[in-house]
């Protein structure tokens, strides 16, 4: 195709005229569709069904006797501990099972963190100032944490092999530089995956900061789609063996892998970190809801449980996946105008279009009836500075409607870059 | 009885006999008995175990539609708000449903207090200083709450239609006092219910501080003995007409109804209260489980089905509290050493001894292998300036357990103040 950033005055005023007719089609369609979250489908909840009667009253007393309907367990059950923390690969007494929100969680160090401080620190991080490096694009909802608590934020660039260490290492020389946000494989929204170099770089930069924490929000550790899962080097032993077991605040849900709104979270790391936790945790809760955990322990039974039932939302989401990419491909590779990731896992395909472009092509998708996640929403303070970043969630709609939604999506990328490139021209 | 206050010194020498006597029979029966825990027993959970499997793939989506096992609904669903609305006597859109944990909604309301500051008010609460006032004995955990958070804390005396008010009324004419805390139904642990004085005078006091808040924690809103409900004054409406809508801050849970440690928590307060936490809350978290909120739904239908389940909790708890009360009837009424209270509803009795005894008979049963709750614990800071209140809990063990503990608990009151007796008089 060609490549119209490249493209002499007629051709471009041909396929800008084109664009406009395309849109002025697709507008008269009265689509009413939406890809703006990161949601399980229907289809994907099915598969965990089993979930909502395999608990009876035979089954509430644990192995140690603790009947499980009553108060008490503030880690989690010693099941329920085992079995996720085979799935962060941390031992189970370094794990802190928490409430149906890894968000919470997550929520919660940090909210402690400037109020108590953490282990190695000197007192609460609000009294010092505490920044947090951001790779972006990233998860808004890490940043808007920050934003509620008063945690400044600065960005770095997500690469293909995680986020620009040389930057990174470069704010750590800052001792209010305090933590950083990664999520480590299949990474939200780009699909990357931290290659062992960049972990490895992480657990031995220096930092200034004595507490500083990664913030190792593993939220899709074994979300694949059907080309094998990818590998991440373990963070707790490879900070270890770099001497800092505290750096790492791991966490992880099963909100994608049984139910979105009903599931467990957790929080793993060194023994430090989980019994400082526990020890704040007693004043907030008795303890976490046990016959959750346990319908997640008998549903699963052990981590290969875990990576069968995986399967099954792999084949459900694949095709999705690959209905975006055939449509960004058939529409738009080799115009110039657009570039895009194809994740082998996670949630979202991330769309960068001509710079200055973005927030034109989510307001047309909107009046052609297509919701998208707004624009800047993968930016702190919601600021794409490029305003170039589209994050598309093509997970919870049905196949067909993420084939309509993307012919939608295609089309608005065409006319609102034309738009621009027609402007330039002028 | 002989009153052993006013006992001569062979009267006095002769029961001092006996007691020892007494103490020394009961420790060498080996026992190993615990009357710590305000949990409900195994039989009363037993009462909830059709929640375990009363929700199937069937009934996962809403009246409205919503998949209940996805994402969202950070109040909760609409059915769950109207039932624990009429609960708790507010409309439904003035409740956020909860986690599995009240504490943890009262610790969160006081955490975001004391970092965000409520409605009302000139900021976060620590920028101004914060005290709370705290009827005693209390609620151990609502101590610990303003402890770990930097509540300062002062207490008052709880009487038996609810705290000393015109204490309360002398506090808050200092504009650092900021709250309090009450346990308006069956009051943990003296079982006291507020009377309608009370709580119109906790509505239109003045308070210094514009922000003051009631900390309404109706843990045992329907939690009766048998001996039919106490009524309590309904808070909101009684603030709303004194022209302090946002002073309550209203809590509950199932903890005691279904599932000590699997149910869901409730806060409901003014709609500006309700709204400032949603704003808040909307950081933390995307929503709490939907599907326990659903089988809680389903399986009491409405507020009768809530009162007809509780006769059952009564059934089972009033023949443990006819025990304690026995015991202490028989062995110490009549004899100066020792008073108690006689609820009609709740989990505790609490048990007055001769001042400066408390600590003595709590270690002298924890020899005699009987567990009570520590000395002063229903107290700020865990410390009784009387050292003179015992929290008994008799719901947990079966009813013959309650029977063996109580003569231990008995034996123990006598033995301790007769020590004391002997020493004052020697």
């Amino acid at each position: 195709m060609t490549d119209l950033t490249q493209a002499g005055g007629d051709a471009l005023a041909k396929s800008h005229d084109q664009a406009k007719a395309r849109y002025g089609d697709i507008r008269g369609r009265n689509l009413a569709l939406d890809m703006t979250r990161g949601k399980p489908s229907a289809a994907q909840l099915d598969l965990s069904d089993a979930l909502l009667t395999n608990v009876t009253a035979e089954d509430v007393r644990d192995d140690d006797g603790t009947d499980l309907r009553n108060y008490g367990g503030l880690a989690g059950t010693p099941a329920c501990r085992k079995l996720f923390g085979d799935y962060l690969g941390v031992p189970a007494d370094q794990v802190v099972i928490g409430g149906n929100s890894s968000l919470q969680m997550m929520y919660g160090v940090l909210a402690r963190a400037m109020t108590f401080g953490v282990v190695g620190g000197k007192g609460p991080w609000r009294d010092e100032g505490a920044t947090v490096i951001c790779p972006v694009p990233g998860y808004d909802r890490h940043f808007a944490i920050c934003e509620e608590l008063g945690l400044d934020m600065v960005s770095v660039d997500m690469k293909d092999d995680g986020p620009d260490m040389d930057a990174v290492e470069e704010l750590v020389k800052d001792p209010k530089v305090k933590a950083i946000w990664c999520v480590p494989k299949y990474s939200n929204p780009t699909g990357a995956t931290y290659s062992d170099a960049v972990v490895d770089r992480l657990a031995t930069m220096k930092a200034a900061a004595p507490d500083f924490r990664i913030l190792w929000d593993n939220a899709y550790a074994v979300h694949h789609l059907g080309q094998g899962l990818d590998e991440v080097a373990d963070i707790l032993t490879v900070c270890e063996k770099a001497g800092c077991p505290d750096r790492p605040f791991i966490f992880g849900s099963t909100s994608k892998i049984t139910y979105a709104g009903a599931g467990i979270a957790v929080f793993a790391g060194s023994k430090a970190n989980v019994k400082d936790a526990l020890d704040h945790l007693f004043f907030e809760t008795i303890g976490p809801d046990k016959i959750t955990q346990l319908r997640q322990v008998k549903f699963f039974k052990d981590m290969d449980g875990i990576l069968a039932h995986m399967d099954g939302h792999a084949e459900l989401c694949a095709p999705k996946f690959k209905a975006v990419d055939d449509a960004l491909t058939k529409h738009l590779a080799g115009k110039g105008i657009a570039t895009w990731t194809r994740p082998k896992g996670g949630y979202f395909v991330s769309l960068d279009v001509l710079d200055g472009c973005a927030k034109e092509v989510i307001r047309l998708a909107g009046e052609a009836g297509v919701k998208l996640t707004p624009a800047g929403s993968c930016f702190p303070y919601g600021k794409d500075p490029n305003d170039r970043n589209i994050r598309l969630a093509p997970t919870l709609p049905p196949l067909e409607e993420v084939v309509q939604a993307m012919e939608v999506v295609c089309a608005c990328v065409e006319l609102a870059c034309l738009n621009k490139l027609a402007a330039d021209a002028a």
